[in-house]
Formats: structure tokens, sequence, C-alpha cells
């Protein structure tokens, strides 16, 4: 008999964006006139940049060449692509990873959720709340849980992020062996400093502990003194594995490019407490379960580092950035207290109230729809997450109508 | 202290390629004059398909202004593509495949190797041999196998495909509850029946097991009467699921589309019996480890469809087919025995002797690159595959050499 893997049972049903569509459709049945803004979910909202479908194009004429095709390819990525990636994300802050280091895959979410896979069943994982779903949910899928009660999974060591601590957790006080960690953070904005990132390295070469970085929204950092890669903290590179996207940085969310980066450094070890290559593990998985990015995918991503490529991405923050920037002025005149929106597309407004109850009133009074911070944790209620992907003209408009609202 | 999955060190180191790669070296080295023509790995050489190129282009326009950017797509695929294929790829051969029982993916290697996921720890797994290594190596990964003796995994039911049952495995003696079958076969090139598939699916039918049907190569089924779906067999939907792959039937190794079909009626147990649908499981695993394929990448794919693109797959599948009954005609003139060629872009010959030696002797007397068979397991020594993938004119001067070294 075929049985089933039960842990997937465990799983709580995500009812968070299906929930949001079902009120914006009853708010608009009973307002069928009234415009819905969606500053909800992140995904953007402007063109790729030129630089990017020029070589698109460029590279989709070679396939069409017998001469130019292209079959598989490096299941790793092209080294033209890992290589503009290292001379630019990495060297060009004082990081040191080589191109072999760099892994192009065809998301952040597919390797912040595959990355468990190369670890044992009987880690202890740290995770914050609130949190982006999917590095909790895969760890559940692969039965590093218990039951889940009271909101969260038994088993898991959770990382409180709160207004108490700037929404930057503190070291936890058991032991952990895998610690997940996001900045610029989504949901709530904040941000990490070199001096507190540089605790949790330091927590982890002590306690041999791992740390995954995500840092998909590092484009956002306006801030020179902050980091854009956990490799500029010293040390990161025996501890730390880095999940980098072109989806926010560049509008790749309908394309598709994301890359990781493992260290050779980095290691883990076996029950005997002999260290093994968690490079060559995931390298290992790469090569066993996914076969490369498109080839004219790459090369889109690899026209982001070109000169015009970086005025144009550069552009696009700055557009994003605009609007995050209307969203706190207007959350500032209304006296709403905020993290986020200064290096982070992301704006997390305390509401004094339910989530639920926020977002319903920002819906029925503004015809805005954003995300309830439950939806990300426990800790995320009584907040709400207003996002600054979309046209300036809509933020405009929506900061407009919740002034109008709320004042 | 970070524990690693130990059961990644139970993965056999695959030298296969770079053992080949290695003794291609040495041989240029020796023979710095001589071309060497690759009829080894199974990759593609011809240009896309305009249709495909011409859809990517319009795509990659539409991505390119504000007004046509698509952000995140549905993680299952867009109904645009699904839609074409349920229509074209199943209902036009009596199977009934709703669009939304199609997943579509980056990869049928990706999809193979993931869908293992859905099951417990303990299921027991029947795989072909010779065999595409995912099946195995994922399996091997997960934890399902024990240790690694005389050339096979203790715990795997392995299925042998010799000559003496036609490179079609017969069915097992012992219950099993999870079953790879891939056909026409990689690498051996034969094909089922509809009546062999019958015995399977009622096999399946029978013993609530669960078959996982890969028709990566179906395109080359040039025999009417032979299944190119497994839904084409009654009672198939409850019992299996199939992969597809634009890879080969339309060049798209580098593009990277695949899809997965998982009918609605296809269930697995949980221990206590009761049965759970693998539609909802697996949709769950792709909207939470997946975020759908390149919109463009999607584009070009369902320009397959349309009457242009259909002719030119037919154009590419007809080309690789006169390469192969090239290759078939040389071996019947050398009076080597093979399976293979017919319906299938892979000829499994034969040698006589050890699959290494046979390489050696084809690489050395006629500077021919093929894949020794022992390099897919047991039942794969004393054989090799050669592929039909390369221009014609590189396998007519393969196959004079050939014809020139071994008569």
């Amino acid at each position: 008999m075929i049985t089933i893997n039960e842990h997937y049972l465990k799983l709580q049903a995500s009812y968070l964006f299906s929930d949001i569509a079902k009120r914006v459709e009853t708010f608009q049945e009973n307002n069928p006139d009234k415009e819905v803004i969606k500053l909800g979910i992140g995904d953007v909202t402007r063109a790729l940049p030129k630089a990017s479908t020029d070589a698109f194009h460029a590279a989709v004429d070679e396939m069409a060449t017998e001469k130019g095709f292209r079959g598989y390819g490096p299941e790793q990525g092209y080294a033209f692509l890992r290589e503009a990636i290292a001379e630019n994300d990495f060297a060009s802050r004082g990081a040191e990873i080589s191109p072999d280091e760099i892994f192009i895959s065809d998301g952040a979410k597919c390797d912040t959720g595959n990355i468990q896979e190369l670890f044992s069943q009987d880690i202890t994982i740290a995770i914050p709340d609130p949190v982006y779903p999917v590095y909790l949910d895969t760890n559940v899928m692969a039965g590093r849980t218990e039951e889940f009660a009271d909101g969260r999974f038994k088993g898991i060591v959770y990382l409180d992020s709160t207004k108490e601590n700037q929404f930057v957790p503190a070291l936890p006080k058991e032991p952990v062996d895998l610690i997940y960690l996001c900045f610029p953070n989504n949901p709530t904005g904040s941000t990490i400093t070199k001096e507190e990132l540089k605790t949790w390295v330091d927590y982890a070469r002590d306690n041999k502990a791992l740390i995954l970085f995500d840092a998909a929204y590092e484009a956002f950092v306006q801030d020179d003194d902050l980091p854009k890669s956990i490799y500029e903290i010293e040390g990161a590179r025996e501890v730390a594995i880095e999940f980098r996207s072109f989806s926010k940085s560049a509008g790749f969310t309908g394309t598709r490019c994301a890359f990781t980066v493992v260290p050779k450094e980095c290691v883990a070890y076996d029950k005997a407490g002999n260290s093994h290559s968690v490079h060559t593990l995931w390298n290992r998985r790469h090569c066993t379960k996914f076969n490369g990015v498109s080839y004219p995918v790459q090369r889109a991503a690899e026209a982001v580092y070109s000169e015009a490529g970086k005025a144009e991405c550069k552009e696009l923050v700055e557009y994003y950035m605009k609007n995050a920037a209307l969203i706190c002025e207007t959350m500032d005149s209304l006296g709403y207290k905020y993290d986020g929106g200064k290096n982070s597309p992301y704006i997390w407004i305390e509401g004094n109230m339910d989530s639920w109850e926020f977002f319903d009133m920002l819906l029925n009074k503004a015809g805005v729809v954003c995300t309830p911070g439950a939806g990300f944790g426990k800790c995320g209620n009584g907040y709400i997450r207003i996002s600054a992907f979309n046209s300036y003209e809509n933020v405009v408009k929506a900061m407009e109508r919740i002034k109008e609202a709320l004042a």
C-alpha cells in the first residue's frame, strides 16, 4: 500500500491570501464602483530593465540557430553569470566569494525550501516570528516539528521579533543548530547592523550552528553602514549560507532567477563529529534534482550587472523607495508607529488592534488592501504589512484615501 | 551542532560522465588530429522551433512594458499552457486529463526527483535496472535504502530489464508500493505495449500501489498502437502520475519546461488506511517549494502546440529518427543485436563484451563517444547506448567510421 508522508498533514492550511481575496471580493461586490488598490502581496509591478530584455532577446536569437543553440547547461549556472555576481555583489562589498561558490537557481523560494534536505532530522531549528512561511512549512513537511498548538509548532525555537527588540531577535537561550535570518526583513522591513549580525555569526561559530541568511531584499538597503551580505561579517564564510534573488532587485518575479551562496569553508557534521563540506552536499543535491536555469533567463540576469542594467535597477529601487517614503510620511502624519520603509519595500505598521480588524478597516474605509501581520506568525498580530510595490500614482491615491479615512 | 543528512553519504559517486570525459581527453591528447563525434549524452542539438522563439520574443516584449509586465504567476503554471497540453497531449489521444491536473515545472528531472517527498519513508520502491539515476539517487538521499553492496542498494526492488524480457520488466514477485516506469525507455529505447502497461496498472490497482510513469520520450513513438501516455490505459487515473517534458520533443533542454500530471482520482493512504488525494499533496508541495516557470518560457512552450509549432516539432523528431534509423542500419549490417531506435532516440546495443571495453573500442578505433550501459545499472553491463541526438552529417560520419573499424 502506498502511504503518504504524514508530516504534510501537520501543515496549517494557509488561508492568508485566500482569506484576503475573499474579503476583497465581498467588498467589491458591495462597492462595485470603488477601485481597490492592492498594497498586499510583495510582487513588483514595473517592466524589466531594458538591458535585461535586450539580452533576453539576443539569447533567444541564439537559441533559434543551430550554431548558437544551447542544450543542457551546467546545473550550477553558467560561468558568465556566476562571475558577474561574484564581482558585483560580493567583491565590490569586500566580501570574498568565488564564482564556484554561487549556485544559480530559479528562485530563492525553492532554495530556502530545499536547503533543509541537507541536514539531519533531529537538528534544532530557530525560526523568526513573524516570518516568511516557507522556512517553517518546509521543515514541517520534512518531519522536524511536533504538533501544532496555540499557533506554534512544538519542536521549533521561535525567535520573537517585536517592537521591544526593534524586530531584530535576540540570540536564543537554548542551543540551536540551524538558524533562519532574513534582513532586510520580510515582513517587518527591519534591518540588522553589522555589529548585531556579528553576534549571530559568533554564536554560530561558538555553537557549531549554521545560519541561513535570506538577503532577497538587499537591493533596498540605502544606508551604507548596513550589511547587504552576511559575508561582510568576519567569520561568516564558515557558518553561513546566503540566499539572493533577482526578483525584487531587477523585477524578475515572473522571469525567475535567483542564487545561493555556499562558501567552501562552510561545514556540517556527522553524528560522529566529523566535518563535511556543505558546498559538496548542496552541489550533489543541485546536480541530482535540478537541471539549471533557462539560458535566456541567465543572460537576462547577467545584463543586470552591465552599466545600463545597474542604472536601471537603481532607478527601479528608487522608484519603489519613493513609494515607501510616501507611505512612511502618511503613517507619520497619522501618528502610527511602524518599522521598515527606509531600507526595505515593506512598512510594518502597529495598528493597536487585531491585524484583521486593521485590514478590514483599511479595505472598507479606504479601499486599500494590505497584509494582516498575523498571517506571518503569532508576533505579527496587531500589525499590518504595506508593500511599496505598485505605481507611484496608486500609492499617492491610496495614501490620500487612508489619510481621509483615518484622520 | 549542525548535523548532516547522512543518507547523502550512501550515494555512489557517479563517475560515469567524468570517466567518459577523461577517456575522451586522453584519446584527444594522443590523437590531436582526430575529430571526436559525441553520441553519448542525450542532449538535443537542433535550434528551437521558430514558433517557440517567436512566442518567446513576444513575451519578452510584454515584460518590457509596464502594461504587459507579469510578476509572480500561478505556481502550477498559466492556464493558457495547461489548457493547450490537456487538449493536444491528452484529449487528442482519448485520455481524459483536465488542465488543473497538469503542473508546469522547470524540468522532469526536478519533478521525478521531488515527487518521492510526498510518500512515507517505509514504502517499498521498485526501480528498473538499467535506469535513469535520478529515481534511485533521490530515494537514497531521502533515506529509503540501506547500504550499497554488489552494485545495488539493499531495500530497493530492482526490476531487471534484459534481452530475455525485451527490456520490459516483469511484475515484481514481492509486494511493492511505488513503481518507477519509463517508456520509451531511457537508456534501452524499449517500448511497452498497451497490454503490457495494462498489467502494471492492474497490479497497482490490486495492490494499492502507485506508478510513476516517465514519458519524457513519448514524442519519438512512431507506432500508433503504442501508448504515449499511461492515461490511455483504463484505470490509470487512480494509480498513476505521469512526467512529461518539452526537452526532447521541442528541444527545450536549455530552455527548461516540463510538466507532471496528477489526476484527481489518484490516492495514497495514511497508516490508518484512510485515502488522501495525491493531487492535493503535490499542489501543496508545488506551492510551498516552487514559484512557477518563467513567463516567456511558458509562452514558448505554448507555441509548441500551434499549427506551425506542431509541424516544426514533428520535423525535429523526424530528423533525429532519421539518425536513429541510420544507426540501426549500421548495427544490422555489422550483425550487432540492439533494442530501441524505432520509437526512441536511443539505441541499446549488445556488445558481447564489457561496456567499458566496448566504449573504448568505439572511441579508439572510430573516434565515436557512446555511453557504457553499466553506468545505468547492473543489467546495463555488456551494453552501450548510442544517442541519435546530433547532426545527420555527424551521424553519417560516425557510422562510416564504425563500419570501417568494426567490419
